[in-house]
């Protein structure tokens, strides 16, 4: 898609220059360097995407939404560098890279992690409207990330996680960055109550869509394939349902959510 | 003093709001005990401090700076949190007590950390008034803290800090989070450039007396001890000249240099 490619470079501007002017005197050049890798390592950029979309089907611009579309793929990399570490799932490897903390060390690996959380608040706090809500949810986020992660991490290793656990990470570790992406996109964009409202309800779904798709591509989901693949089509559609109440633009929205339902990876 | 004892009623009272609203369902049970240990465990509450008599010396009032104070001291603490890692200091005690990883573990503390960082920008950004320019000078902090950490790491353990390092680390580790209290009070006190330079000047010399003094109490300058001690005087005298161009009482800020200068713990 042509609204893909242009999306994605105002992600990478907006990227590039947080992690340059952000990091005053890019010294210690290693904690720069981490950053940098984990970031740039590769990722599909959709809560950015979503986050940018959010701005257009609320009527406003793509570009309105460049600093929190920055702002929620920074964070969302320094939870990945924090999930691999060795205290938690312990991965080498991410993304067909070394990991951070196995490419920089452990300590170095906490410390990129802690700079991006904090940059993405710096960069979030540079929109150009609704300062205050803008940040507020990413702090709601940043805080909901975390807490699904250590009930995640309250299974034990290898262990199922229980079922009346399911909602609760999946809501908090997966689809709690996908609302704020998108609500942050929808302040940024000019966006009232009722954009915000339906923004929330299209991206709590796609997110848990997406972790439904993911458990199936990873063949690891806490309910049987059928079920599974069920919850994928009712997500889905009632995130697409959500769009009809947004004023703007919403076939990008629109055609994401269906495309992250069939993703083959 | 009785300012003190008023002032530090506030700081609690936002910390603990905090910590119970700002934390949805309040689950998982372990993180949220973690996170209130860590905060509750007996801190000077120093930069909050600052943070309120900052919003006075620029005219407001110490409640208008209850918000950005508590979330200097969560951002405070998360780095302590952190620094006591395995894989970073290795402290298993902190303040007399269990250091947070020795008690609940390394991922619950590394992830209790995370959540106190996203939780400070939440509550800074629920400031009265200037919330881009406070968020703005919590995440540059944050990040800079940050980067003085991985510099001091640099030195390996048991290392002394080369010349041109120490500089750098003592103003990014320790003045960073100075300069942000007593701006962030400056501007929800509703202060203009004026102020928020004058508060800056105090806040970097103050950051700086307390680290001389505090490598005077440990024994472990990197400066013979005459000389550290006369850069406790310089840096304090520059602190209090600071405070000249400041509009409203300054008196508390005045007290807390001189009395941090001569402090004995």
């Amino acid at each position: 898609m042509e609204e893909t490619k242009r999306y994605l470079e105002i992600v990478e501007a907006a990227l590039g220059s947080a992690l340059s002017a952000g990091l005053p005197g890019e010294r210690p050049a290693v904690l720069t360097e981490a950053m940098r890798y984990a970031v740039g390592a590769g990722g599909k950029r959709i809560r950015p995407l979503v986050c940018l979309a959010g701005a257009v089907a609320a009527g406003g611009r793509a570009e309105d939404a460049a600093k929190p579309a920055a702002a929620i793929e920074l964070l969302h990399n320094y939870t990945l560098i924090h999930d691999d570490l060795p205290a938690m799932d312990n991965d080498t490897m991410r993304r067909g890279k070394p990991s951070v903390w196995a490419k920089y060390g452990e300590a170095n690996a906490i410390l990129a992690g802690d700079a991006l959380q904090a940059l993405a608040f710096a960069v979030a706090a540079e929109s150009p409207r609704n300062v205050p809500e803008i940040v507020a949810t990413l702090g709601v986020a940043g805080v909901g990330v975390v807490q699904g992660q250590v009930e995640d991490l309250g299974r034990g290793e290898g262990g199922a996680l229980p079922e009346d656990s399911v909602a609760f990470v999946y809501e908090r570790k997966t689809a709690e960055l996908f609302v704020a992406a998108a609500v942050m996109g929808g302040y940024a964009g000019g966006g009232g109550q009722k954009e915000i409202a339906a923004l929330r309800r299209y991206a709590v779904n796609l997110g848990l869509a997406f972790q439904y798709e993911d458990d199936l591509l990873d063949g690891d989901s806490p309910f049987p394939r059928e079920k599974t693949e069920r919850l994928v089509e009712l997500t889905t559609d009632a995130a697409v349902a959500a769009l009809a109440d947004l004023p703007g633009d919403t076939s990008f929205l629109e055609a994401l959510a269906r495309r992250l339902a069939g993703r083959k990876e």
